[in-house]
């Protein structure tokens, strides 16, 4: 009917926030290879990188490995994302829509723009202020009585998901604008906290941790586009500039 | 309507044929216990039973371990089971229907008896007269340029696909508060245009239907709850006034 081009989703990132070993990072490429996702990011890996113990661990997936990148900070690693999954188990002190694996690749082959794919250090697995950053949590639903993921199963599970979905994909919603660039989102969110800090909005200091995580949290779940964050923007601005 | 009891399948065993490494068995039990799995079976493992290695690499999935039961042959192994999978790739040399992980979970939930999936050797997979045995072919599609699905891999994505299919899962999205009453986010858009009508945003006047009819987009898109629109009423209030 009409001249439309139907574009897929592109496939998401791996992004792996302060890895503590080589070896794991290894394993975490072969799981994401064997399914066809080729795009890894590193956030401080603790030994540095390159590292020699993640070649022999990814069993040949050197691709993986040779073409990942290196971040100081998460929000750095996912600054050109319109969808970000935090990996984790349900949070007390976030609210947050929480998916499971199956829901996530939904959600990613349906976005207009590109997803990342979060996940925590081996040992204590993200702080609330990575989870903070995304704007849904990935669980992978578990054995309640004996939770024991590691980093190369948790991706893996993702990663099958997602591989699920590729030939079935539905090409999204052809004319809809994705969501802001978390670049833009950071944006807002900082501009937003100048404003409120100058109107001494996060009185007592003991709850401004806490104020602030909700402020994210608000202007986070809206999803809304470039052109809608830079909308807000400009509202908030005339309003506090005032009457001309 | 009828009496009938609707009884839940029971979860299915799984086998390792001549297992290499204690180390992968280890890692295959911690794989199956994660996803609720708890009977594993053990036909002619290389190294013996028990064995030292298996232990650690179980990370706490000990009592599958413990009540893992050891077996001559493949048969034996699977002799009271009504459904077996040999995990393997598509074989040439056997006709036999193939499915993947969650074709096989469907069916394993809907079998009146005992399923087995059977897993083969580390390097060379199972040969042609262990995937005889079998009913089905159980295949995990995996990327054609690199196949490097290791056995706890295989066996986690059979457990996973498993799971879904049962109730352990956690609770899910529940007890997410709903999006906020009309009224409410006609509250929050009209105090917003009023504010915006003092500082003269909607100049200029021939653009002012367009305007609002994007402000309340931005202001209806996020889904917030009726906290979340105090909380913004609250924050452009407070911008509005300025520093006390």
């Amino acid at each position: 009917m009409s001249g439309s081009v139907t574009v897929q989703a592109p496939p998401p990132v791996i992004v792996l926030v302060r890895p503590q070993l080589g070896e794991n990072i290894g394993k975490a490429a072969r799981a994401m290879l064997n399914f066809g996702l080729t795009q890894m990011r590193l956030v401080a890996p603790r030994d540095g990188w390159p590292n020699p113990s993640a070649g022999p661990a990814a069993s040949g997936a050197d691709i993986v490995l040779a073409n990942a990148t290196v971040h100081e900070t998460l929000a750095e690693a996912v600054a050109d994302c319109s969808q970000v999954f935090a990996t984790t188990v349900r949070r007390r002190d976030l609210v947050m829509p929480v998916v499971d694996p199956a829901e996530a690749a939904t959600i990613i082959h349906g976005e207009a723009g590109l997803s990342a794919l979060v996940f925590g250090p081996e040992r204590s697995g993200l702080d609330s202020d990575d989870v903070a950053l995304a704007r849904m949590i990935l669980t992978v639903p578990i054995n309640p009585e004996f939770g024991s993921l590691n980093l190369a199963q948790a991706v893996i599970i993702a990663a099958y998901e997602w591989s699920k979905g590729v030939e079935l994909a539905q090409p999204p919603l052809a004319d809809l604008d994705p969501p802001a660039p978390q670049t833009d989102l950071e944006g807002l969110i900082g501009a937003t906290n100048e404003m409120l800090e100058k109107i001494d909005y996060f009185q007592p200091e003991s709850r401004k941790v806490t104020t602030l995580r909700n402020i994210r949290t608000l202007l986070t779940k809206p999803r809304w586009t470039a052109k809608e964050v830079q909308m807000m923007r400009g509202i908030l601005r005339g309003i506090e500039r005032g009457p001309r």
